[in-house]
């Protein structure tokens, strides 16, 4: 169905306000409407376009009908101001499916599992910047909390600037609970601690491996801190006693990817 | 000289809009008046502090007597808001010694020199996000460009956490001349290609090396790529085509840190 509201179509105003799809995930702006459309094309539910003819939204529109999204509209602006409450859409949103959430039985037997964990990141753009570092440099899943840290917001989406579309997402009720149970799995649990005396890449983590990343000022937080079987710290020149989150997350998977990668002495 | 603004203190209310100090850099913010404080210390200008007896706020006026910085104001939230311009301040503002620039022929004597260069990073936030992930992983120098770059302004600032007092920093009229110029003098110019056939890990970089990265969306143009001696990409899952700019240069030092680390064979 492709609705050209606002030229000339017969449909009703109210038609356009969209009731919530059950379960669907608002998505907002235009990287990551076109990324969800990329990944999840005809399981898109609905995109809606400002009806201006703007060269990026007229391509938005064209990349939408050309991957089957089942339902394309061009509304006026209010519209999508008044649906992306106050977050900058860039004249376009989307209703996409909604986000599969991994058991953490399920990631950890995975052999080779690269994941990162957070420990009371509560910051929205801090947990969409560190889902991007861990699916760029690693294609890593991300275990967080379900209370105490930043929700699965329309901020942490577009934060992630696409990467919430490829990410293996495990949420727990307790991080450290979860890092326990992993350990007794035979994961690696591998906290960052910049007072570490241990350096990350003087590990050997070849099995399923967890790296804990804390908040930016409060770091690790002492249960979870009890919960590793490593605490290590990053390259650093200690001129500055911490790096942002999704930096750090970014440069210990690089450090664990190119180490797996090397021969084997 | 100490005023205690609002505490009886006998100095009219008219002394405490500040003129500009001569050259003095406008701080913003609880962290980043902390940091000027620790690096500067009596070199600090003035500090001026919300009155309100808070005790994050009665906490860094004592940090500020402590080090010796030669003025500090507790004044109305108002002055704050006026000098701060919609900065949120955090009831801290301070004038410190303005920034030294060094020159790229200065940088580049240094044998081991580590340096980032930056090809049209315009955002505020990326660059202080750059400059505080190349002084937390390597001390690295900063080099970028006069123009179609973003200003060493109060956002940057901000956003290197701190960074802006411990960075080298280095602004050149043309990135693409300064790179041609520092190869000529010896260095590795390194250009962060998501495309590049060879891997930064595979290259030896013991000498003086400059890594450069390119705006998010835009990567590196053309004239800098061609500058290069060097095209290389970081570890990547290949799902997201980019990376964020700090995190970028964090991974790309971080990697080059613990190369020149290891044991040469």
């Amino acid at each position: 169905m492709y609705l050209a509201f606002g030229t000339g179509c017969a449909h009703p105003s109210a038609t356009i306000v969209p009731h919530d799809f059950e379960n669907a995930r608002f998505v907002i702006g235009l990287q990551p409407v076109r990324e969800v459309i990329r990944v999840h094309r005809t399981d898109v539910l609905r995109v809606a376009i400002d009806q201006r003819n703007l060269p990026r939204l007229d391509a938005i529109e064209r990349y939408a009908k050309d991957q089957g999204v089942a339902e394309i509209l061009r509304v006026e602006r209010d519209h999508l101001d008044r649906w992306a409450r106050g977050v900058e859409h860039q004249g376009v949103v989307a209703w996409a499916p909604p986000l599969a959430l991994l058991e953490l039985e399920t990631i950890v037997e995975d052999p080779k599992l690269l994941a990162v964990a957070l420990d009371q990141i509560q910051d929205p753009q801090n947990f969409g910047a560190i889902i991007r570092s861990a699916v760029a440099v690693a294609g890593a899943a991300v275990i967080f909390g379900a209370h105490r840290s930043a929700p699965l917001s329309t901020a942490t989406f577009r934060a992630s600037a696409g990467a919430i579309e490829h990410v293996r997402l495990c949420r727990v009720n307790s991080v450290r609970q979860a890092l326990l149970d992993a350990r007794a799995a035979g994961a690696s649990v591998v906290g960052l601690d910049g007072q570490a005396p241990l350096e990350l890449v003087d590990l050997a983590l070849d099995g399923p491996t967890i790296l804990v990343v804390g908040g930016e000022h409060e770091g690790l937080s002492r249960g979870v801190r009890h919960a590793c079987s490593h605490l290590v710290r990053l390259p650093s020149s200690g001129q500055l006693d911490s790096l942002n989150a999704s930096v750090a997350a970014g440069i210990a998977l690089a450090i664990v990817a190119v180490q797996r990668r090397a021969p084997q002495v």
